[in-house]
């Protein structure tokens, strides 16, 4: 890696074991600036195999892990391929990621939406999925695949597993793939009273009759405690699929040659951070636990800044970056939003961004159910400043429903 | 970028205009870590933008350069636009680097071939484009784009001005947006007799009864003297397309989030090399040099040592990183061949590897004028292996033709 001489300075800059990682890594890569394999390095996949199964007590193989440029790239990958005409429908939650709809119509596919319950938490309920697949099976769609995103965005929940087994059965029962985005599956917040469980690990402890259960699942480096976002790197591992459609998605991946080295080795360092003992661990630990521990905060805090406001409620902060408050507008408001040709929910958002500089994504952009009005907050902003960024909200919804209440 | 307390520990492994370098990078970029803008940082496409205007003279606007995960990104981007039902037709050259192949099938769109003309060193002839184009009418395919890569993939020519502005003349003529994969652009081999002019240059001089012309050009890290394909970058530009259709360029960009910001970084870096007085720039002009004048020696080997091989005939190695010898194979070859189950090229190249584990790779990957065979090969073997390499063909070829001449 660095001429001898250079050591000692490579060494005042950088831990021995970063320093042992790249060494390792290189060895294994042969070189940086060249294509890898089009599935992703083998030495890399079998991390993430490792990370899987002592995650999930499950095994995991190398051969079905596609290494990606972000969660995005591989949700568009799969998409495209299980997409054979413009009669497939794929179900997807609302609220949703826009990027389900937008790679959806990107393909020319029919979007089949399933509504979470807000009155539970934004769960699923199997009531719900089988009347949206009817009404799709009505409209002449051919639903092909279902997309779970848990921990929700914008949502923000954290599924039961007695809702994934039951979510898991309907895809059994109608022969629908399951497709699960859990890029926040580090971004947990009530860890003891909703932990994060993966479909893979729920999938296998279903029995022998879910044998040959088809599951993509997505995972990235641009969330958790790292948010290395930029570099572009993620994973998606299949379960189930045949053979043959293995050989199809490596022959797509391999018409852009490789994902990115650097972004692949950002999904080494997530599966495999380090150690205890390593001369590297305390630091990792300190900067991953600071981070965790003021998120979780941040989320409760902003909960219950959330409920504090006249007209609103909100769910519990369970999981990811996100909450999706509903807000009851007052009719005064509602005319204003309607005169200045907006959405309600648009017209409060734009009317937070001028009045507190702060900006949230009104819900008509996930898609919500008519007639109510949510928005989308993370809770990002940092922490010296977040006391602040919630006082800001509070005084603006109040003047703000001064201003309107009816 | 770097506490106090490293950067004499920094300087001792990095040049200072490196450092420099980084820290108005880190500067402009804010955060590697953090999503860019979907388009590619500003400031690298300023940095992209200067360095169009110094190859051509003329002006280039950043707002209408797109950064990517290297050019096989563009392409598919640019092509998935284009698309717009399956009735449409993309113009590509016969040979082509089998991307294009690839991504109209994913599109399920119809690629519309011409052939380069092998006698007249793998140049077009407008009457073949003409004959492709009305041969995809008959077929009721609406052709939309024409597809030249120059230098050439797998051909390696350098297109001479003049056939060129046939070219430009007949996209006008019918209306066709012409997409230039310029990839190769410094991989150029007989500097004074074959130069590489970009398309963009090309046009501009054709006058104003060309404004408005449709030009897409791609370019990339991956090739030229620097070669860092693993790390994905690139960039295209468009020129003379609506500002509503570069708007949507935009927004299918926005689905990714953004490309890898190493891969943009490394975009900065090859469009903004290190300046005469630079620290570091004798040391990146010496590997450069070194890299190019490498090249051009083992380009004029190759292409002789194909020339000296009994039935075989070879263009000029004008550019890019590879050569197209058209093989005659012996009756016998053929027939065994067919008794093999094989294409007679890839019968030929087969027998080479297992002779001399050298890896050609037939022309019926690229496309060729049936009943022709041909391979590709590259002349990227290391410089000391080369003689060796050369040998080595030449030897395997003699034993196969005294092994199967007629």
């Amino acid at each position: 890696l660095l001429k001898d001489e250079n050591s000692e300075a490579a060494l005042r800059l950088f831990p021995s074991d970063a320093i042992a990682r790249a060494k390792l890594l290189l060895k294994n890569i042969g070189s940086i600036g060249a294509y890898s394999h089009s599935q992703g390095i083998p030495h890399i996949r079998e991390n993430v195999a490792k990370f899987i199964e002592e995650r999930d007590g499950h095994a995991a193989d190398p051969s079905k892990i596609y290494l990606t440029q972000g969660a995005s790239a591989g949700v568009q990958l799969t998409l495209q391929m299980i997409v054979e005409h413009s009669k497939v429908g794929i179900m997807i939650p609302i609220p949703q990621y826009p990027l389900y709809t937008a790679t959806l119509a990107v393909l020319d596919a029919n979007p089949v939406p399933y509504y979470l319950d807000e009155a539970k938490g934004w769960g699923l309920t199997t009531e719900e999925l089988a009347r949206s697949l009817s009404d799709a099976k009505r409209r002449g769609i051919e639903t092909r695949a279902l997309v779970i995103i848990n921990p929700g965005n914008p949502t923000g929940q954290v599924l039961s597993e007695e809702n994934m087994r039951d979510i898991i059965r309907f895809c059994k029962d109608n022969k629908i793939i399951l497709l699960a985005d859990e890029v926040y599956q580090t971004n947990i917040y009530l860890p003891k009273e909703r932990p994060f469980h993966s479909f893979k690990k729920v999938l296998k402890s279903m029995g022998p009759e879910f044998d040959g259960f088809e599951l993509i699942s997505y995972h990235s480096i641009s969330k958790g405690m790292i948010g290395e976002c930029g570099r572009r790197g993620g994973y998606f591992e299949c379960e189930g699929l045949d053979e043959s459609v293995l050989e199809q998605i490596y022959k797509i991946s391999s018409i852009s040659l490789c994902p990115n080295v650097q972004g692949q080795i950002m999904v080494d360092l997530m599966v495999n951070p380090p150690k205890k003992g390593d001369p590297s661990f305390e630091q990792y630990k300190k900067e991953y636990d600071d981070i965790y521990y003021s998120l979780i905060k941040r989320a409760h805090k902003l909960e219950n800044t959330f409920n504090s406001l006249e007209g609103c409620t909100c769910n519990s902060a369970d999981g990811a970056m996100y909450l999706f408050p509903q807000i009851r507008l007052p009719k005064k408001a509602i005319e204003a939003a309607r005169a200045a040709g907006k959405e309600p929910d648009q017209f409060y958002c734009l009317a937070m961004l001028e009045s507190t500089g702060v900006c949230m994504v009104a819900g008509s952009g996930f898609g919500q159910v008519e007639g109510t009005a949510h928005f989308r907050s993370t809770f990002l902003p940092q922490p010296e400043l977040f006391d602040e960024f919630c006082g800001g909200i509070q005084k603006f919804h109040a003047s703000f429903m001064d201003k309107y209440r009816d």
